[in-house]
């Protein structure tokens, strides 16, 4: 199984991107990696006695697109960039799947200029995976598409509760309706809309209806559907809190002890790397014709490992064939005109 | 002074509703709070003797809205109900000011229903005071108005941040827009008009463009506007965030310690008292002719002290003409079809 991965992309990239490769072949011998990047720069970071060393391949590529670039903009000028690169070598199905800890906006515009959708999807949606009390649950989507249709949203649940079941290993998943309230009324017309499409559909003994933003840690639904506005904005909230919270801590917490502050430092140190949001192993793009996994930015080595492991998961467990399957199960009205039975 | 206060809005109410009035009026010489509810109930729950006795009045009525009820529909169903019963005291001049801990969509539907809104303001917000890691902000809003127009969401950043200078005593309050990203080009077509109109106002100065959701905490903006849906998913997300990591830490953290346990817990303690999303002393409608601020359901005592001291320093330092002046100074297209300068 041949994954690309970015190697280029990432706040510290190459350094970490590469170890992470290195370690996710060693871990695991159906794997092959091609690191995508500027092979010069690449290439001396395999050490030559690695274990599975001949399962790391490399594709030169000279230009990359920077954290901060304008996404649309950097892959017109930069047409050698490595996300474009990763893109094409999945398009011409030389890898089976790609990650990147690079630019999202890019690597969502590289996907959606490509449009290699899965059949029945419309547009394709990023799942993040949530800690909540009970496990991880998943968030769908958190940015590709922040002005979704009501069936978008609803092939995201399809989509998100497939990712549950085969790779957080919830049986029967459950499925919730970002919104304002729980009352079916509530929300925008949007949120109304797609509301319905759920109670019509094959799923909705398993649709538990609205959730709020409390919800979502108290673990009320195995899948969160919103759109990528929404998603966007509350990942990244969820984030801030716990780091300001983590902050307040340290100051406080740790400076009103002293024969134990060393084990309290050592239990928030343990709970910042454990709930980090994006160390599960990348946010997979669901819906593409293949494997993407965007990686946090500032993914180090293990968290590139994880998504190489997750990828490769992701392919073995079938997702995509399930994810076709279901919505041709589930139709909803769109493009093809038909309403959920 | 006069104050009303919802009697019977909250999860535990009327008994810490009235405690927090009989704690404002011997607070404050001024204020007078008429307690709006079931009177049999209400005013044996005031001490005969307390401090201020003679500035606490009340007006009977016999219906409360429930806290899971519909808004529109318990409107509709009990016309004799307290924060019908509050809104038409403020409607008559009554009181200057309305308080409740009730149902926040039946406050929102009563202020929307009566339609007293400031000059120049088309719809009202609710804005949430947030803490972050350089003090309180505002983000507005959180719930009244779910499908903003561009030109609401700029009354918004005015409003809010007329709030953050007075109440919150920043001098010049920086404003944000809430976004999925930081370029200029990010975002809904709802997100690019806004953007465009604080570019094109006389706030531009103090508009410090896009944030992202983990700006909130991090007190990028002093004001963050947002429209209602995200608002308010963003302010129960912190909520569940919070919750979440206060468990965690109690059954981690704590089980880790001996010595020091108490001393910890005290802490966690402390923290969960003060970063409490609601303590601030409610959110405020505004926009509305007169003050009418909204408390959370759990609201012990002290939140509804505050929350009348805070309509009373509303009040006094005449942020409603503040308003209407700095709406008349800054035009948006909108109704009146001008375009900011």
């Amino acid at each position: 199984m041949r994954i690309a991965l970015d190697a280029m992309g990432g706040d510290h990239a190459p350094e970490p991107i590469v170890a992470g490769a290195v370690q996710a072949v060693a871990a695991d011998p159906e794997l092959r990696v091609v690191l995508v990047g500027d092979q010069a720069r690449v290439e001396p970071l395999v050490p030559v006695d690695a274990a599975g060393r001949d399962r790391i391949e490399f594709f030169h590529c000279s230009q990359a697109v920077g954290m901060e670039e304008s996404p649309v903009v950097a892959l017109r000028k930069k047409p050698d960039n490595s996300i474009s690169r990763c893109w094409q070598l999945l398009a011409q199905q030389k890898v089976v799947g790609i990650v990147s800890a690079g630019n999202t906006g890019a690597m969502v515009a590289g996907g959606l200029f490509l449009k290699r959708f899965l059949k029945n999807v419309s547009r394709p949606g990023i799942a993040a995976v949530m800690p909540t009390i009970k496990g991880p649950s998943v968030m769908i989507d958190v940015g590709a598409n922040v002005s979704p249709k009501a069936e978008q949203l609803f092939q995201y649940g399809v989509m998100g509760s497939i990712f549950a079941r085969h790779i957080l290993k919830r049986d029967r998943p459950t499925i919730g309706l970002m919104n304002v309230g729980s009352e079916e009324a509530k929300g925008t017309d949007l949120a109304k809309e797609t509301h319905a499409l759920f109670e019509a559909s094959p799923l909705k003994d398993r649709f538990v209806g609205n959730v709020e933003g409390r919800d979502i840690q108290r673990g009320v639904a195995d899948v969160v559907v919103c759109d990528g506005f929404v998603g966007n904005v509350v990942l990244k909230t969820c984030e801030g809190v716990f780091e300001f919270l983590m902050k307040v801590l340290q100051k406080e917490l740790l400076a009103g002890l002293q024969a134990e502050r060393d084990k309290a430092a050592q239990v928030l140190q343990g709970l910042a790397s454990r709930y980090e949001y994006s160390s599960y192993g990348g946010a997979p793009l669901l819906g593409i014709d293949g494997v993407c996994i965007i990686c946090h930015g500032s993914s180090g080595d293990l968290a590139i490992k994880n998504a190489l492991a997750v990828a490769a998961e992701y392919v073995r467990a079938g997702l995509n064939e399930l994810i076709v399957k279901e919505l041709e199960a589930a139709p909803v009205r769109g493009e093809r005109g038909a309403l959920a039975p």
